[in-house]
């Protein structure tokens, strides 16, 4: 091997997770794991490589000019990075028709990769976390996905949240009862869409410039900043547009998925009508959903809706499909902020720190800690000599909350001593005990 | 969105895992993760991709032909993918020394890219699980390494394995005894590697064509080929080695380890001493380890070793680094083959299947499932109009364990059917105690 020295660094945008970091990730993802267990939910995992032919040409010509491709060495694949993981659901589902049975609900967390320009909380590799129904046309399927979300963050503790409600069939029926040409319907969503940024003067001042008449945008306008409480949105609506066939649908469509979410007992508290929520994707076909806190604001917290054509793409006929992706590194960044990692989330996996007191009793606490981790207590062994004090310190920086000593006297006495960093009260417990005692110290929660 | 049918296919040696198999992989995942815990060691996440210049010149040529290079479109970054958890683990200390306090003790659980010839059993994209300690020279460090996979191989059930142990020093010490120049050093390590596939004979042959003396070769395929039980084989070596500087460290450090290995109950018969295992990797200093079953042998199922000159790439002095790399995906292979999942690992997450009796009663369906889940019950509920009869059977092919009917009968009497499918018996129970009753049915080891 060379002697070259090579500086050490990521490529921009990308991040290493250091174990303090990953263990509250892993706890995050440990508690969405078993709410999408809970609503049924499975895992299933697909390559980081996809052939280039399986992401193009699916997500618009702006975001694939974010794509990552990579190549085989020597080989003639041309292949591309995971850009999210609604495509190759959709691959998989067409790929194994005969393996699945519908309805097929799955969740998928995992990394995947998008050239954005790097900035603070937006990365280049970073995860997704997506739960999806395939096969189900009817809304109880996306009251499951919503019901998964408020789950979730309940769990989590998050003190307030909304999820935004909308019909991707009630824009195109504001649209065409306001007279924007079809043609036009997608500047109409890409305008809207930006509302939470420009504002309403902003929308109509855009909408105008794209050539919309300034009635039209009037009329639209009115419709759209419709802020009723729960589902009084839906009524004005109708009221406006009971003749087109596409409101009637959208609807008809919201007022059962609100009826399902009564009965999954989701208060209406946690979620509103928004006609100016839009989600910037072009496959949604139906209900769209999308989470938001008030305060700070960081963007949705998590988006998905109906997207009933997709599939279409890799099989003879389309299957209705819904999900939703949490946005989970917002929601990690948000459980610092709102603090709620439990106590017990420590900042190591290491219940007792196990020292060694000189070289002369190295065998007994290696053969103490051994007892120790066979009765399934997660300890750390000081490997190397080091001083009795340094190895308290260690352990104290590391949060460690018990150490143990093993010295001479102990040993003579069948002994152990453990002492509690957090107060520094000490207990002298007989070493067959130790394992006991230590899981008395850490009290439940903490095992 | 066009309409045109693409092909839904993986790249070449990819795979998918749907959700029976990835049950299965995160039961292992989750016992080995524990175990990690138990010996302290940590999660640590680096990204798939690296930077092209971190990767290249640590793996050898050939090695390196097999590396996936991938580009941040438009940008300047040459990256590639991951080819192992080590370079990574080596780049992270020499990035982070003044947040990384030593001993650091890491484990990783990721994927890796190799653009080897996909044959069976033998992945592009397989998942590798590492545990490393940096900092600690003494052989303590190496007996933790081992000591994770004796016991990870033992809580998974592994009926028989041995874990075999060198030391790069005898190897050394044994070309210099028998005259081998140091420069084929490099040689010697590459046929003797190839013992398992070429036997002694083959050995011997491939020793003599690359120029060594055929005395010299007789000599020391002697040496190599005790088989004295337990540490026997270092005495013989000692005895005629014992003149040699490297012989004499490399002995002293397996007795050390041996003896460190007793502290830690773990027995003589998990490992043996056998001078023909050389694991392939370059990088290695110090003892190295391998484990194998005897049947049926599908090559190691876990290698490491001491290397102690690595991190010197990326960092003013190296740090004395040792580790082990558990075959995951073999031990995932073998876990069928030896069928040792739990009884309770069963083919889906979802404990009870609640049926719709017919569109009037979805609203109370719909309401037991949401009961159920907030009692951490996992729950599938029957999300569209379909005959009762074709529930039952859906529950049964997906191998949920319960089924609750809600009829109109026991909706005016407050009652749950639960039906446990196994063996067909039915409990009629009030809905309150509903969850209580699931549990009790499940038994313990069932949630």
């Amino acid at each position: 091997m060379s002697n070259v020295k090579i500086q050490p660094r990521l490529p921009k945008g990308m991040r290493d997770y250091l174990p303090q970091a990953m263990l509250k990730r892993e706890y995050v993802f440990g508690v969405v794991r078993d709410v999408f267990h809970l609503y049924g939910f499975e895992p299933l995992q697909t390559p980081v490589l996809e052939l280039n032919e399986i992401l193009m040409g699916k997500y618009g010509e702006e975001a694939e000019k974010l794509i990552y491709h990579a190549q085989h060495p020597g080989g003639k694949e041309e292949l591309a990075l995971r850009y999210d993981l609604t495509v190759p659901l959709a691959r998989v589902i067409g790929q194994y028709q005969s393996d699945i049975s519908l309805p097929f609900k799955r969740y998928q967390l995992s990394p995947v990769w998008r050239a954005e320009r790097p900035q603070r909380g937006r990365y280049r590799e970073f995860y997704q976390c997506d739960v999806d129904i395939v096969g189900v046309a009817d809304m109880s399927a996306d009251a499951e996905v919503i019901g998964v979300v408020v789950t979730a963050l309940k769990k989590l503790g998050f003190p307030q949240f909304t999820v935004k409600l909308n019909n991707r069939k009630l824009l195109t029926a504001i649209g065409q009862y306001s007279g924007v040409p079809d043609s036009q319907l997608g500047d109409l969503y890409r305008s809207v869409d930006k509302f939470d940024k420009i504002g309403a003067d902003g929308v109509r001042q855009e909408l105008i410039e794209r050539g919309i008449d300034q009635n039209v945008v009037a009329k639209m306008m009115d419709l759209i900043l419709a802020h009723e409480p729960g589902l009084g949105n839906l009524d004005v609506l109708e009221q406006a547009l009971g003749d087109i066939v596409a409101a009637q649908e959208g609807i008809r469509e919201l007022r059962e998925l609100a009826a399902c979410l009564a009965d999954m007992y989701i208060s209406p508290e946690d979620y509103s009508v928004d006609f100016t929520m839009v989600r910037g994707l072009g496959y949604y076909t139906g209900p769209i959903y999308e989470t938001v806190i008030e305060e700070p604001n960081l963007g949705s917290i998590s988006g998905g809706g109906r997207y009933d054509e997709l599939l279409g793409m890799f099989r003879k006929e389309s299957l209705p499909m819904t999900g939703v992706s949490l946005g989970i590194e917002r929601i990690i960044d948000l459980m610092d902020f709102f603090n709620l990692y439990p106590a017990h989330i420590n900042r190591t996996v290491v219940q007792v720190f196990v020292t060694v007191f000189d070289s002369s009793t190295r065998s007994d606490s290696t053969r103490l800690a051994a007892e120790l981790r066979a009765q399934g207590i997660c300890v750390e062994l000081q490997l190397e000599e080091r001083k009795l004090g340094r190895q308290f310190q260690a352990a104290d920086r590391r949060g460690i909350p018990l150490v143990a000593v093993l010295g001479p006297e102990e040993i003579a006495q069948g002994m152990v001593r453990l002492k509690r960093l957090s107060d520094g009260e000490e207990f002298s417990v007989p070493r067959s005990e130790a394992a006991a005692q230590v899981r008395a110290l850490l009290g439940q929660g903490a095992g």
